[in-house]
């Protein structure tokens, strides 16, 4: 089990050494505005979804499903911008600790983007039960790692 | 041939209506900050493939597809952002004109993400002189929407 662990680790640190190849910010806040432009994306989306969740707007498949798979498709975008070497500095509440401890955060990051996934797939499914336990949890993703990564 | 493009308009048009009815921002501040973020992403992969256009980084496919894949991704997002009520007021460059006349607008939206698809394809193919083309394209109609609709 943790030599599975230590290889999807692997794996992930090497996708995230890939992507950081890709990314060439000009500068650090270049990289901070990046990562806040998807973080808002994302925070709207969820806005949306947990409306229907807690039943303050009727519940719509199509629109709880479609807010899921923009989310979906932009939870890979921002962890390059996470990582990007002093982007601790200036308009950011982000904890050097980041990129200190890079496989934690990088750990995190994964963790949400699976259940970010796993919230998608019951989303399509339409049974709205199994996808408020699926919010519930990526809301847990979010909240384990802004509790560790901001000042 | 203007039945087509009229055809197509109404199609447009519907599905920004439909986009619409997802919309719920909470306020009119929040779509501005939705399209710019959609934008600042948008402009960040550009940038990334202009240089190697522009020959000032080396060319390298597999990046050069994957900023146009992301772009891709993102260019349906944020049109009913800006065809919010009131959000041209604020933070915001957007002239009225833009709510006034929402056909005239979706044409250019619409412009963009077709352009944008072609380059993508191009990226893809591996034809960087073609890619090249594409990417000129999209460079036009991205100054087409701005020059008609930014104070």
């Amino acid at each position: 089990m943790n030599r599975i662990i230590k290889t999807i680790s692997v794996l992930v640190m090497f996708s995230i050494l890939i992507g950081a190849a890709y990314a060439q910010f000009a500068k650090p806040e270049d990289a901070i505005k990046y990562r806040k432009s998807v973080m808002f994306i994302i925070s709207q989306h969820f806005g949306r979804m947990g409306a229907m969740v807690k039943g303050k707007v009727a519940y719509n498949q199509e629109a709880f499903a479609n807010n899921a798979a923009v989310i979906e498709k932009v939870s890979v975008l921002p962890w390059e911008a996470f990582l990007t070497p002093g982007s601790d500095k200036g308009q950011t509440t982000m904890k050097s600790s980041v990129l200190k401890n890079s496989a934690d955060f990088t750990a995190l990051a994964q963790n949400f983007e699976m259940e970010v996934a796993k919230l998608s797939a019951a989303a399509k499914s339409g049974d709205f039960d199994a996808a408020k336990d699926r919010f519930g949890a990526v809301a847990q993703s979010c909240k384990a790692c802004h509790g560790k990564t901001r000042k």
